[in-house]
């Protein structure tokens, strides 16, 4: 069944089922804040609409997401980036390369990367290479310069896309974590460096915007040569 | 005369000369803070080693500028983006769409189009379309649907980039400026606003860094199909 | 029982009779930081002193809740406004719309709404016209328009107030909300963009004070033409 | 001459010639950062568009003060508030009262009388009625009451609105200025005091933003019974 | 026993025996942070050392206050104010005056009292005079004046300490309190606004320091003629 | 001429001439801000109405001193204080002592010293007792101990209130001053240091109001036995 | 076994075996946000790979500390200093002196001298010689003399480090601890008063790093004579 | 002459000429917020007290400079440093090398290197190594591998002290400094990224603190083997 009402009211909340049509993207369910009820609801709604491609819900609690394995059986769960696709994902166009600075940053990373495949792009994903053992960068040079689109993750005090921006001269967006303590101030410190980056052509999203990172990716990967 | 020395050590500053074999453009000279003799030197310095493509001062002082109208007359100075380019501009590949919420934002958006035009793009501006008179922004829809990457300039509030994002899926570069006072804080307000927009996938740079936005939106437009 | 004292001591509170005579309002219970029997007892004195009109009680936690309805039967509890009601309503003199920008942000609405409500007004609500789908706002353009005052509830970065304010010059009062992340900084962002607002006249109160607003904007809509 | 295109476009500009008929009231002209030959023109621009009803530019420098004096004769100058009225104003209806605790507000107070004026209400000014020296308020609190909206406009610890909004109920603005020193943080911490207001239903506007204060209370004071 | 080593190392703790001497008050617990079992040594051996004269353990937990009762028969627990004493009390000189502005200051208010009688000065409390209802102020003006200290606490907008000290002129020190939400961000809001105060005179502790002005207003007022 | 009317306004500002009755202490003038003209006429208004006791302004510009000079001959200007009196000093009553850390904050202390003096106290002044030479501090221990009540002005780290208020228990009131740079933003830093002060009743004033400390010191100090 | 694989990678972690040749001192496992399973597994494979030196894990929580101590029976739990080392302590090589300003600061002056300990050099502790009892400062002074190199850790206002560096001139790191409330914003307050130090020769870690502190302090005094 | 008084009252300033023995060096005049007499006379009076060793001053105004040159001709003058030396610099023991990002932090850098010289350490500078351009620094590795103490220098992101700390185990000390703009806040981004450093053993100085940083060097190098 195909949608023609633009905006779908389920009374908690009134579904966007014209912004693929203006923006080439499904809305995405941001699951923060939402019932398991709620979820499964706007996930089924937002299939209905968009059956022939995924649509996504990103930071689901273990509850929801048990909800969603049990009324959305087709439903598949990413347990690291705690976000959850119902419907297939499209054929990748263009690549997209996740770059994390430390472990720590892996489920944000996994965010990112999801949301870049259900978005419609490509994507590989190169772990653990923070600035302080730089040998293990270099290693990945090739691949870096490879990709469409960087998204560089980075906690503590966010230096990885600056160097990474002197390597290669991919389009690059910094997403800040929230790793660290005491002066990080929850990713502050993060978000401020990258933003402050020497690297020209550094841009920026929120502390542990994953989400954002991705969608942004996949729409430069995906319209890349 | 073409430079295969990677770096050209001029006493004040290392001109990275490789910078271009690495990521495919060259060093910019940031003039702020240089006497307006450096900026000529590394100007010139960078014109030897890339003659056939123009190379980019950005924040140039009039006095700076004057200095480099004397010394370096084929010289181009752009008043309103306080830039100077030296060297034949590239022919453009893909479009960047430069779009400004209110007159005081143009020294920002005058930069960020140069600076996108210098790093190979084509490049159209579309200015004082701020969201308290937003039929001024549907007029132009199609226009920014039909960009390779938008660059949306907004200070006070920041709210542009948000509605922007909510009208197309073209890849978008926020940049917040310093224009509003009391709790504007100098731009952060518009800086966090767009940080946390609830389009979908805008990316963000630092207050004020038109530069920064067009290198970004540069490389993202001119590897568009 | 009708009060003539100004003040009325609980040994806990010293409970405000005067300021109906002084404001044209009695004095509302904060429940938060209050144990339920507090609760209680300050609804019972304030509706013994004003029994023709409805006192307010806000920020209710759910023990509090239940010991008003086993206490106080005849008092009404409206959850998604965590508040509760005790006495009949006043006849609603002018209308207030109170807009909010997503789903989340129903609490705080709800709240502003049943303080204006409680206060003296009409209320109308209309929920999840964010900027990001704006054509969702352009639909209620004619119910924003006939209100006496509008309150319009936002979180992430808080553009709503400044697109209606660019579509309408009814009196209108912003609410931030912290519904957000990382740089939101607990609705310090969207505090920042109402503040710094283009449109003119907008007008804003702390960060989910719901209440602030409802009262506000009551006493605009009650005097109204 | 009365205009009927919506957008009108100077080069430098493009006034909103159609937000009168959307919003009741004309654009206005923020002089700050624009040039003397810009505000004439803009000036100019407004009053051919609006010729039966004042319109204003705030934020006046001195040049541009005397550009508009020369070229634009009929215009009025009203320098504590610095700004520039031209065109008749309106005939006030309702009653604006600002009250400003010091001295040193005199500036913000005089931009939020003039601006309720031009926006269509008759304003009053009280000065001087700091917390300090508290017997000064109540002498004038029956002409508070007697207002159809109060601007309370204060520096330093901000504590005028919380006491004035105790004393009576009518519609409140509080506006915080810059004055002060040291931790006021250039207007900071009466904006947060003021946000803070443990007196129900006080609405702020940004620091020393008179204009925005005036425009909101015009609005509310002129559909006033 | 009396002691005259200056220090007790008790292993977790070096207890300062000879700040009685140097400032004339002995060193007090702050128990946060401790266990209850170093809390009950603590309080032990400063009072072994001073047998004559209270000693006082501050931000005492439910936990410690039971071990406190059960090891330390003696020892008085004052709820409201989260401590215990151990020793008599020392005979009052001078007076100092508790004022708080609301219910919830309560705790804050009852430390300060505490601390200060501990540290030989008499102590009167007022509550639940804010400036919304100033009316309760102005009726106890005459204990205000009588006072040789006044301890101004108030959370919120802490305008308190303002409107206090423009009606009489005894040493005062304000307290701000944790009390508020949203932009009162922890208290920062009533901090900032007692360091500005227009009223001349007004000092002041660290948010809900009630301890730390209970030893300030002692030492004043016990001095007092 | 003695005054008996409690306001004098004078259409600039309305001079509280009752504050004396109510606090003991006439109004003082707090001159940035106002015209050398302004000054004058406020002073000469006070000196008419308190003819036997000194009157005081605080931030006297170069101008406004020169002002003061010419047209009230008998006026004193204390150069370092920034400060001018007029009319006679009162005779002392207790003993007020000014340490500072450093040269740099001299004018503070000089402020400080003189506004202590108006207000009715002996002064004593020490300086250059930082903290890293701290045997220069050991050396005055008698002379702190004798005083009725310390003001201890410090700038950088504003580490010299903890270490003075470790030695002596007289009543003691911080002033941090905006001596430093970088991360001192401006006195925070020290401000911060003084709130956080683990030295017992440490009271703190504004960043560089050392009138307001001296105020506050005098009422303390003249009224000890 | 010895290694000779730079890199060591887990799956879940990246291990940089080489950095013990570049850097003189093996990866530390920063256990928070790290699995029990996951710190043993680290752990267990860097002691592999430097059988003959201690390797490190801080931030260890109790589940982690059981399940080393059931898996990896030879490693060492460090209760205070919430750490664990596996492997033969290296033979110390100068002095570290650890300085403690009070009792709450006792779990990151232990984990500074467990990692100085770690990474080669002799380690003492003074503990609760806080600045307001600064006689038990002068009494360890030559011991503070003697050392190689100072670690003096301290929160609420954070002074010590000021003082300590006026009486001795041996190499010092401040680290500034989260203890205290209110406006000691978790340790800005002493972070900021250390980076202001008037002192020379200060330098500052993050808040609550005392594993940095360690590092930096045991690299200062294994090389000094 | 050699002086033996610990303290030299010069009126303006008390000068400790017991520093030397304490700390080993002898107090520094720090000219900002001195007039240049006061620098001439404290440098003269220094001098005089330490006539075999060179004293300096930091902040030099040009106008103080002058003076010095005047009134002091052996002193010597470090444009670039903006600091003045008087008598003999010491012998070099050890090797501190000054490593800075770009061009612009170059008179932070010049100022340790000096400080770092006068308190009696070899020095080296290495220049215009910022990460966007990293193999500037691998070509340097060896210089900084054989140094006894690193002082990095970096604005902006401040992303250089965590690299170089990935390469070598030298203590370090990172300067952050205020070039950069908008987010930089005046160099608060780079010194919270220095803070945040994930290389260990990093330890910060006050942003633009080039003097504290070359005496935290100079003392560790003139000490190690």
């Amino acid at each position: 069944m195909r949608d023609d009402q633009p905006t779908a009211d389920l009374g908690f909340a009134r579904v966007d089922l014209d912004r693929e049509r203006r923006t080439g993207d499904p809305e995405v369910v941001y699951a923060d804040g939402k019932t398991p009820e709620q979820v499964v609801a706007i996930l089924a709604r937002l299939h209905d609409a968009h059956p022939t491609r995924a649509v996504l819900a990103t930071r689901v609690s273990a509850e929801a997401a048990a909800l969603v394995a049990a009324e959305l059986p087709s439903a598949v769960h990413d347990a690291e980036a705690r976000a959850v696709t119902l419907g297939p994902l499209p054929t990748p166009q263009g690549r997209v390369c996740v770059v994390a600075a430390g472990t720590s940053d892996g489920p944000v990373a996994a965010e990112a990367a999801l949301a870049a495949h259900v978005h419609g792009a490509g994507v590989e994903r190169i772990t653990d290479v923070g600035v302080a053992g730089i040998h293990r960068l270099f290693a990945v040079r090739d691949r870096l310069d490879d990709a469409d689109c960087l998204i560089v993750v980075a906690g503590m005090e966010g230096a990885l896309p600056s160097v990474v921006g002197g390597l290669v001269g991919v389009p690059m967006i910094g997403v800040p974590t929230s790793v660290g303590y005491g002066a990080s101030f929850g990713g502050l410190a993060a978000l401020l460096a990258m933003l402050n980056s020497c690297a020209p052509g550094v841009t920026v999203v929120n502390i542990d915007n994953g989400y954002g990172a991705g969608v942004a990716a996949a729409r430069i990967a995906r319209r890349a040569r």
